[in-house]
């Protein structure tokens, strides 16, 4: 499989729009992974209050306004885009312990929602609360500020809805951490 | 908003691996935009039916075959991809009809599912049906054969699942006319 590359076409993806929030860092800030678990896993929760109740606004460049027409008609929508304070030689990470805690075995980069991944491409999907020409404005998005937007898709339950999603232990507890219904 | 590309990292995809799969062809094939509506929504219908059964396989390249580790506790991945069989002159198409149905009124591509968009990365939530090594077996993969992967992620309730979704008419329509609950 590994001669696959050499018929590949490029992907080279261009910003249409980017990101302006309150969210101005990333959740886990790679000078914190000293903190204790305890103090760690409060900062994680603050901050993820924080992202659910941040309103923020996705500023589409003027030339690509138009491909919104239509889109307030969806209540939610998902979100591409791309961890632009992430280091790019974080590509290369093969296996983390999921949001830095050690109790958690470590995970291989596709098993998890590290932000460090081969194609840091983030994929979110929020609420939609308003549009008003190129700008639409969210609720509940993780990108901070700044963060180039990839595409924006509608909804769609076809796509996206799933029935009886399993998850493994770690990540159960850790949305029972978080308090994520 | 237009400055805002000079700042933009680079933003390269690299494919992590391919699909293979029975699907050949994209669903709706430039060709037949010259078909009657009911033979059209015939077609897509059968075609839809057909991608719902299809058991796929993703293949990984084995340099990165480590990052699958863990992935099996999940009942479900979201697997991001790149229609390569799109001709890359559409990705500056603005505005289609949904599915290419006239009776529809023209949508913005942001509010549609087209593959043909500015960044033309494809998201589709699927049940993973087992790992063995670098390959992945999932089911209902709508992804055509060769079809470059550029991500793998758990689905992760909270950044995939939503609550109260509203669709607008005419996608409620096509749900509805494909069968899809």
């Amino acid at each position: 499989m590994s001669d696959t590359k050499q018929t590949f076409p490029d992907m080279i993806l261009r910003p249409v729009g980017v990101v302006h929030s309150e969210i101005k860092k990333p959740m886990l800030a790679a000078g914190e992974s000293g903190l204790s678990l305890e103090l760690r896993m409060e900062k994680v929760k603050a901050h993820h209050r924080e992202v659910e109740e941040c309103i923020c606004k996705l500023v589409i460049d003027p030339e690509w306004e138009e491909l919104l027409d239509g889109i307030d008609g969806f209540s939610h929508v998902l979100v591409l885009y791309w961890p632009h304070l992430i280091d790019p030689a974080r590509r290369k990470l093969r296996k983390v312990h999921p949001m830095g805690r050690k109790d958690i075995p470590m995970q291989g980069i596709f098993a998890t929602c590290s932000p460090a991944r081969p194609n840091p491409v983030l994929v979110s999907a929020v609420p939609l609360v308003a549009r008003n020409g190129n700008v639409l404005t969210v609720k509940g998005l993780e990108a901070v500020d700044g963060s180039p937007i990839i595409d924006v898709k509608p909804y769609s339950k076809s796509y996206l809805m799933v029935d009886k999603l399993k998850m493994p232990d770690w990540m159960e507890q850790i949305h029972r951490e978080l308090e994520i219904d």
